[in-house]
């Protein structure tokens, strides 16, 4: 007879509209494998874990109808959280890890998932670490999740194709808005991203079907030019009046300032990230003292993160497989891993699921290569667009209610 | 045997999801009657009829799919122009209904048709004033649209309903993003709506349903009370971390001043309204300052009135029966009247199409009565929700290629 234990599963970092597909997904693979008597469910990630507030995942779970309507819930249905662990072998530290440890041991915990991006896998490595060093015998896996697609050891990351799905779309809706009128005008829209671009590349999208989108399209990758944008503009204007711009919020100076900066304090988050906003705004500026036309800016803002209303058949498929994956992985007795996806050479898309090496990611970016941008910067290639085109693909049938998607929530 | 003459029709006004809904269902009546020959299209408006810019709508739109395709695809297939014709008395402005009626005789129009908000009914009004002067018998028939809900003499309009689904749908997804911490924070969304509330009031449709969503949600009818705002917001955040706030672009205080005003130029356009914008940073600003917790602003911005992605059955429905009734009325003979819908007093939602004098629409708007907003300013009343929530009903199937939204585009 196999012994069965425990599991316990956090999400963490910011919101996805696929976050929840994945804590779908790892409900799925524990509870198909027979070999775990309950799922605990941290609120708040380790920050809940540490204050012992957890939730019965199976219970809260118990059929299909629940977990296809998690599915379709954007952001966190357990909470998230931004703690950053103590270093492993810091003394100092050891409080916290005592009481996670300390938790896990009394309900009998032996897996150990957590959800997150690039911050969030250094807590797993951390974690994996520390319990070697402790001679703990708990599987610590990763799973990743961030509209940012930022993450290394990894084709690509669940939640990006749905943010990059709403992003296109929202990017051809803008360009019908701005077609409507003769008067010059140009639209500035800033899109999430703060150190790489691949969300801001999925606002080209379209142009890979010849259908009409962003004029230009300004990734953080490359330093950002103001007279050769303003000179682009001008070349745009003299044969149609609207021009749409899609740049990132991340969007730096040949000197690897800010663009943002002037409109934002020099506020860091508790990883040492800044707040950065306003890209748009300064850019909208630029334009209202440089060319003197008609402006204006549209952020995005956190609806591209939670437009659950939209996603992505791709992303969120994947999103389950790879929690499902990563929960079979634990049981495997694998520790210090992140699942990832490695995409295959064929001519149909088609990715496989591995376990990459968790330091690989923690507290590492992949950014959008040099190749997959023009080389003046102002637009991407049609390679990066071929790369994003299959993670959009397909459209999830979403349960409505009284006229709206309707959402699984713990109260 | 029928005399057959030709048709015009154009759009104008700001951009909505089911403007092109209307253009179809005026293009479905006149081709269905059998009694028009050519459907003119305007490019932008009287301002392209004035140029000369006009299509062939028949043989653009040959076939049903072509049609749905239209019904699907956000903002004016056909241009839009924010145009304000002189008056029909006016001997200078002549010139201009004299190029206006010498296109309408030259191509044998008889029937002239005009989608848009209250400015575009002024315009109607105003051809059907100096048509009547000149002696000349062309119908002339104004047809509602706008995302804003504020016009007269109509039980709602057109591209409202798919708008305020958004909105509703936006609101619920935002509460998902915004509950995710357990820090303290505030998120002001700001809604469009100039002078009329009706946009934002949607923002709290999920509470009808006992779903989440704002706390707060301020409409430009009432004056806005800073001191009562933070009083308001300290009282929520003791038994939860995260406020979420509906606010209209147009909120003013209790002088009737704009809040947004501090952060804009004085700007205005040629039907003298202002620019208004910025109202959520006003508010963030506040927040931070009186406050200190966290607080971001989210302006939803051209998304709002270009969702077509999320569109209402009942808005789009609606949209195409109003163009194919005023259609209709055109040909029956009727001028300066606007297509209108009447809400039957029944239980479940019933609504009929007559003929508004447009006099009564052109230069006025329809406000959310004080009975719909809560005594003190600070949400909107059940009733108020009763009257929005099947507007904003069933879901239409999109059609999707390359993951996208297709849009039908006149190039």
């Amino acid at each position: 007879m196999i012994q069965k234990y425990n599991a316990v599963v956090g999400q963490s970092g910011g919101p996805t509209a696929a976050i929840n597909a994945t804590l779908s997904g790892v409900v799925r693979g524990l509870r198909e494998s027979g070999r775990v008597d309950k799922l605990f469910g941290m609120r708040n990630g380790v920050e809940g874990l540490l204050e012992g507030r957890t939730v019965d995942l199976f219970s809260l779970l118990p059929d299909e109808e629940s977990l296809k309507l998690l599915e379709q819930t954007p952001a966190a249905a357990l909470g998230s959280c931004r703690k950053r662990l103590p270093e492993p072998d810091d003394n100092e530290g050891s409080v916290v890890y005592d009481a996670i440890f300390g938790f896990l041991h009394q309900n009998n915990i032996k897996y150990f998932l957590y959800i997150g991006g690039n911050d969030s896998m250094d807590t797993v490595l951390k974690l994996d670490r520390a319990a070697r060093i402790r001679g703990i015998d708990v599987s610590f896996i990763g799973v990743p999740k961030t509209i940012d697609n930022d993450l290394c050891a990894t084709d690509h990351t669940p939640g990006y194709g749905s943010a990059a799905k709403y992003v296109a779309c929202a990017m051809k809706e803008i360009c019908r808005d701005c077609s409507v009128y003769t008067k010059k005008a140009v639209t500035i829209v800033e899109i999430m991203g703060r150190d790489a671009g691949w969300l801001t590349a999925a606002a080209a999208l379209p142009s890979l079907y010849g259908d009409e989108t962003c004029d230009l399209c300004y990734l953080p990758e490359v330093g950002f030019d103001e007279d050769s944008f303003v000179e682009k503009i001008l070349k745009i204007q003299k044969h149609k009046p609207y021009v749409v711009v899609a740049v990132s919020e991340g969007l730096v100076d040949a000197g690897g300032k800010l663009i943002g900066e002037q409109a934002q304090s020099g506020a860091v988050d508790v990883f040492g990230h800044g707040y950065f906003s306003g890209t748009a705004h300064v850019l909208e500026d630029l334009v209202r003292n440089r060319i003197g036309c008609k402006v204006r800016s549209v952020e995005i803002n956190i609806l591209q993160r939670c437009a659950a209303h939209i996603l992505s058949k791709c992303d969120i498929d994947e999103s389950v497989a790879v929690g499902r994956y990563a929960a079979l992985s634990a049981l495997s007795g694998e520790s210090g891993k992140m699942a990832s996806f490695v995409r295959r050479k064929t001519r149909d898309y088609c990715s496989d699921l591995v376990l990459a090496d968790i330091a690989e990611v923690a507290n590492n970016s992949h950014y959008v290569p040099r190749e997959y941008i023009s080389e003046d910067g102002s637009f991407v290639t049609r390679e990066c667009l071929e790369y994003i085109k299959p993670l959009i693909d397909g459209e999830v049938e979403t349960v409505f209610e009284n006229g709206l998607p309707k959402h699984f929530v713990i109260s």
